[in-house]
């Protein structure tokens, strides 16, 4: 079965999962399909209108110290955002786009790294901009593209999607209808398409 | 170096962990002290009056998903509670008792099993009597010593010190000043300790 990976550009976690999600699928032989979403609609419904690691300090220490231990353990840099939480809606409108032309696994990590190794503005069309030279693509024109009332319907679309799934959080994970919330159930998501691949379940 | 966990009797995920974090520190070489604590005090400081899985329905749903999972992986009964979250101030208060007198891990997880697989009210001192009388202790000796004024400002000072360790959610474990949340961390607590006891850091 295919995994589903829901991701908001702006949630910490889903940095380290980004990064190492793509690899775990293929050594299991599992098809992964990369599903940008905003959590603002869903942060929003719940009364926050910030993230709960501002909202709740003690979780936000906390949530940056265990971060840290993450990336140190996985070889990836953590600095201090410009803010936390940029706004992910811009990279989302991309990353949207590339989820269909086959470029969203790399511009994917390109803006976690940015946000979260260098300290870049992701909301900046002029930051996105060069994250998308950097990988080969025409930037004007997909910014263009991403733009589009029929793109920004579409994200509005699948954060619909996400929300019937049951998501409410970033990154998560869908396998048909059974939902993994966390990095920390990336590799039971991966797991559990895998054996129902094998098992033709 | 020590590891101290801390748990509250109506925490879903600290069932889990109670019933394997003994095996585990045993296994590492790791000395474990049992720390009983009470999370209402914390949950309402953050202007929450009942479990976040209670008031945010969508994670509450995957809660008791994942919970599914887990037990079963773990070999663990799960049944639905007669409530959620239940009443765990009198459990503790035992707990605190047991922790000093040897009894705690026995206790603890009987108490768990009662709540989570047994489908039987904690709150009730004759069930609390019945599950101490199973360990072969003296119940109503050990209800009257958890009912002393001394007993519940103890229980007090330990949750004081627990959100003093940064705590906000249980089950944790702090090895030193080093915190980690949750049932996914219990094996990263007692491997940071298992590491320094080693290096004598």
């Amino acid at each position: 079965m295919i995994v589903d990976f829901w991701y908001e550009f702006a949630s910490t976690y889903s940095y380290p999962a980004a990064m190492r999600v793509e690899a775990a699928a293929e050594k299991a032989g599992v098809q992964l399909r990369w599903r940008p979403f905003l959590l603002g609609p869903i942060f929003g419904a719940q009364g926050w209108n910030d993230s709960p690691f501002n909202i709740y300090p003690a979780k936000g220490h906390y949530m940056w110290r265990d971060m840290a231990r993450i990336c140190a353990a996985q070889g990836l840099v953590l600095k201090e955002p410009v803010r936390f939480p940029q706004n992910g809606l811009n990279a989302a409108r991309l990353a949207l786009l590339g989820a269909e032309e086959g470029w969203a696994p790399g511009f994917t990590r390109a803006v976690y790294l940015a946000n979260f190794a260098g300290q870049r503005d992701i909301s900046d069309e002029a930051v996105l901009a060069e994250l998308l030279t950097s990988l080969g693509l025409d930037a004007s024109d997909a910014i263009a593209r991403s733009r589009t009332p029929e793109n920004k319907e579409r994200l509005k679309v699948q954060t619909g999607e996400a929300i019937a799934k049951g998501v409410f959080g970033s990154p998560s994970f869908t396998v048909g209808d059974e939902l993994f919330w966390g990095n920390d159930r990336l590799d039971d998501a991966i797991a559990w398409a895998a054996a129902r691949l094998t098992q033709d379940l």
